[in-house]
């Protein structure tokens, strides 16, 4: 069963449900009319279609492998990878001056879901280099620019983040990874990362590497460390790969999925860096490329969500079992509620992703700090709620499959074991949870607030048409505001064990409004219909959720460790 | 990371919240006294937690192969059974008549989970031949009985279930399999089954397929139906394996996980077969396997979510990062909150399949109708949300381990694979939840009535001493009660579109009254303090599940599948 890009679906959230078309009327991104953009994700959907999605499986079934030091990469990746470059999708939201299309996040965001619905293993190089393109962008130098952003650009060469090591994992300040200077301007840098994606690649160039690391004498924590740029060939005269740096890949990790994503243990040994940035301000770099990192995941969430609902429902719709309406299993209610399920949260996150990256876009061509603020809100909530639909969505079609899902040959294992990574990297989901709540709202609830209002006006102005659904999606809104209030009253530290609910709680009301803006496009059809089912089925979580938010963690913190382990 | 298992745990349980005293109070029980049971289950502990648990990643590393049409079992898994056997474990509830311990269920459920906690894939193996003992108990003829009963429950043999075809799946009714009288009292069987765990093994002496299938000339569906056994060697006249009988396993599935239990293609080409029960009574003779079974699965749940549990709970209490009061992650909140939801969840489902268990007890013990229809009403129940809570903790416990979680060889991958097929396997949960609210609701709410009468009794008697606890679980009795009431005034065919929620949402209900009679029991310890989270955290779920379930599936049944494909 072959994956089908959602163009026309993604095309009409653009258009009618996110707001996209106030991005099309900045000077900024002016050409990138809504026709201009239906065209780009046509294209993109098509060698998604016709040249990813056939390597999903192979990149499962024949792994990355290390052969002495050297790593293999699955069969059919070097040419799929060729085939993004090629078309400029490795990165089109790129900067024009270094070759880029310059198009919107929104338009990005798209084009990284369809990638990763099709092959979410290959996906994740590019969408790494992306964020490298977007760190070098903000804090390189001139000269690096100039040598290395073409390069990514074009994908030519390919980039990674190397943030963790076996001590500092989510506690990133606890790194120990130095760098020296070695008096000519660059810098020697030794440790050990693990956890590095795509840490070597046999279909590019060179590989190129953020490093985070500690100058001599640096502070202890996060304010001790830099950014370095590591490449795995140091650039000739000519910008060409020259001499192998001091550095290597180690290991790779024997993971539950995602096997086609070489997951490396790296070792730098005395590796030649440039400084990216200020020295002591690597955190605030590697934030630019998390960011976007962390839309991007979630995205891949949603994608992996639709992969795993294409198939489920094309196995639903052609299986014979039992007595329903049409002789198919579609026909029962209990399946159509889980595939309607799926559909209906895949909007719900799709939305919140564009929402987010129509934000960023709306920052950048307009400079507003209200725009910044929002896309900082949403960018948690995409992360953690894309990817939480992801698994819920692969979980659901296994089970759509029945007997069948739990076997290797259908796929939908696959989706279930390669999207489950998505909740833990890029940050895991408690701790997007606990960003949220914390710095997040650091501004009093202020970003909340406004996007409350927006729902509640959207809500007020749909309750003549639709009465029903407006009214519940105003009331959870409400409700939310609420909770918002009393866990900004509270302190930080006293909102982190009510965060991941709180998150979840957001992406529901979110989720509704979405739905309703789309039931309003689209009064008479499927999309009425999928927001009824999502209003009375999925959006009433949001209340037993909230319960609890506005109870505080008292019930929790008094639930010792010994407790745990009686 | 050793696995320990929860002896004391489930001997309160048994003691003070599930009622176990009236079953010791029965005759027939009257020797399984809560302190011979406690002294059973830790005698079972025992071997679970030094013979079986560490065959578990083996199991999962080298699973078991087919050789040219000889299955080899998992590294060490021939010992760990004969290990079982030669405790007694295979079967505690089995008739003393022929060579069985005799315990009540109640004490089989305990085992069986702790035996799934250790070793998921090996404990399978058991558990179908119990299904296999009770189905020939009640069924099959005084001379099949003497012959195979003894050597089923020494473990000497062991037993599977064949109702799986290609073409009939959840709609069993839809098998071809034929069997032909041979003119000697024996029939030939003929046909196809998959899905057939433990459909050859090399630890044992024979392997007795039960097997459904059709006279020649029986009508079409469920009623057409007939159970045959077919032995891989045909008892000799002194009762030895004999000659090979003419079946075979065609091929292993590749599955997700639980690789170290084979999932066999078996095809049965002219076997030698006896009937078990009247003809065309197949599928009433299978039920009485698959209601025990059922349970049994439940319980794989739970010992998957315990196993899950205690490995994250030890990593978390041994991992530093970031700051928390105690420097590992146990004191970070929303660590906490996943191991103390696991924890929560798993007293709930332990209980609900435990209370099924003493219900079977009690009705055999003292034949009355009302227990009865108590055990067939929570079996449903204690296998669906056994199973996904088993799902959920594994998932949790996947999360609590970050980045580790996804490497293979922390362990916790392993039981989000391996658990998985419990959700689909003797009937999928969505099967269990068509159960519940058709047949399980056909004597109009009678027996959820009873059910929801004794919590709210329960929880008025707790009125006093734990008026918050009492009050939260008597709210949700009483909504359960009405929505229960709104399900059995329609007609079954449009319950099932709510059957899902339904059913979690009476499990959530149980759960809160299980939490609090063990509150009750230990009112300033860590299960009141647990109780406390659940009732505040996890109960509330119940209303956005009943919002819908009184509303109906009209939201449901109004998205068409070209909405779907849309």
């Amino acid at each position: 069963m072959p994956y089908r890009a959602p163009v026309a679906e993604m095309t009409f959230l653009l258009k009618e449900v996110v707001g996209y078309d106030e991005v099309a009327a900045t000077p900024r991104y002016e050409e990138a009319s809504a026709d201009m953009v239906e065209a780009v994700l046509g294209e993109a959907g098509r060698i998604c279609d016709a040249v990813l999605a056939p390597l999903n499986r192979a990149g499962d079934l024949q792994g990355a492998v290390l052969e002495n030091g050297v790593l293999r990469s699955s069969p059919g990746f070097a040419e799929g990878y060729a085939a993004l470059a090629e078309g400029g999708w490795v990165s089109v939201s790129a900067p024009p001056e270094f070759g880029g299309m310059g198009l919107p996040v929104a338009v990005g965001a798209a084009v990284n879901e369809m990638m990763s619905g099709a092959c979410l293993a290959l996906h994740l190089n590019p969408l790494l280099t992306q964020g490298q393109i977007e760190a070098l962008e903000h804090h390189a130098s001139a000269e690096i620019k100039a040598l290395y952003l073409p390069r990514l650009i074009s994908g030519e060469w390919s980039g990674t983040m190397n943030l963790t090591e076996p001590q500092a994992g989510s506690d990133v300040g606890a790194l120990s990874t130095k760098a020296v200077p070695s008096g000519d301007g660059t810098y020697a840098v030794s440790g050990q990362k693990i956890f590095i994606s795509w840490g070597d690649c046999d279909f590019v160039g060179n590989v190129c590497h953020l490093v985070l690391a500690r100058l001599p004498d640096a502070p202890a924590g996060t304010k001790g460390i830099s950014l370095f740029l590591v490449p795995k060939y140091i650039p000739d005269a000519n910008g060409a790969p020259g001499v192998a740096n001091a550095l290597k890949v180690v290991s790779l990790e024997h993971k539950m999925g995602l096997h086609g994503s070489p997951t490396c243990v790296m070792s730098f040994e005395g590796a030649t860096g440039w400084l990216i940035g200020e020295a002591g301000d690597g955190m605030r770099a590697m934030f630019t490329m998390m960011n976007n990192a962390r839309l991007g995941v979630g995205g891949q969430g949603i994608g992996a969500a639709e992969g795993a609902y294409q198939h489920a429902l094309a196995y639903a719709m052609e299986r014979r079992q039992g007595r329903s309406p049409d002789g198919t299993i579609v026909g029962h209610a209990d399946v159509r509620r889980m595939l309607a399920g799926m559909k209906a949260d895949i909007l719900a996150a799709r939305s919140i992703a564009l929402a987010c990256a129509v934000a960023i876009d709306m920052g950048r061509a307009t400079g507003e700090e209200e725009w910044m603020a929002r896309a900082a809100f949403l960018t948690p909530i995409a992360k953690a709620f894309g990817t939480d639909v992801g698994c819920e969505a692969a979980e659901a079609g296994v089970q759509v499959y029945g007997g069948m899902g739990y076997i290797e040959e259908s796929g939908a294992a696959q989706f279930y074991r390669d999207v489950r990574v998505t909740a833990i990297y890029e940050g895991t989901n408690g701790i997007q949870a606990m960003d949220l709540v914390g710095r997040k709202l650091m501004d009093g609830g202020e970003a909340a607030a406004r996007l409350l209002d927006e729902i509640e006006a959207q809500a007020e102005a749909a309750k003549v048409v639709m009465p029903d659904l407006a009214a519940a999606v105003w009331e959870a809104a409400e409700s939310l505001r609420e909770a918002t209030e009393s866990l900004v009253a509270r302190p930080a530290a006293e909102r982190f064990g009510v965060a991941v609910p709180y998150l979840r709680a957001f992406a529901r009301v979110l989720g509704g409004h979405f739905h309703l803006r789309a039931a309003m496009a689209d009064p008479s059809g499927a999309h009425a219909r999928l927001a009824l089912f999502y209003v009375t089925r999925l959006l009433p979580e949001h209340a037993s959720l909230l319960a609890h938010v506005s109870r505080g963690d008292a019930e929790l913190m008094s639930i010792t460790a010994e407790d745990l382990a009686a």
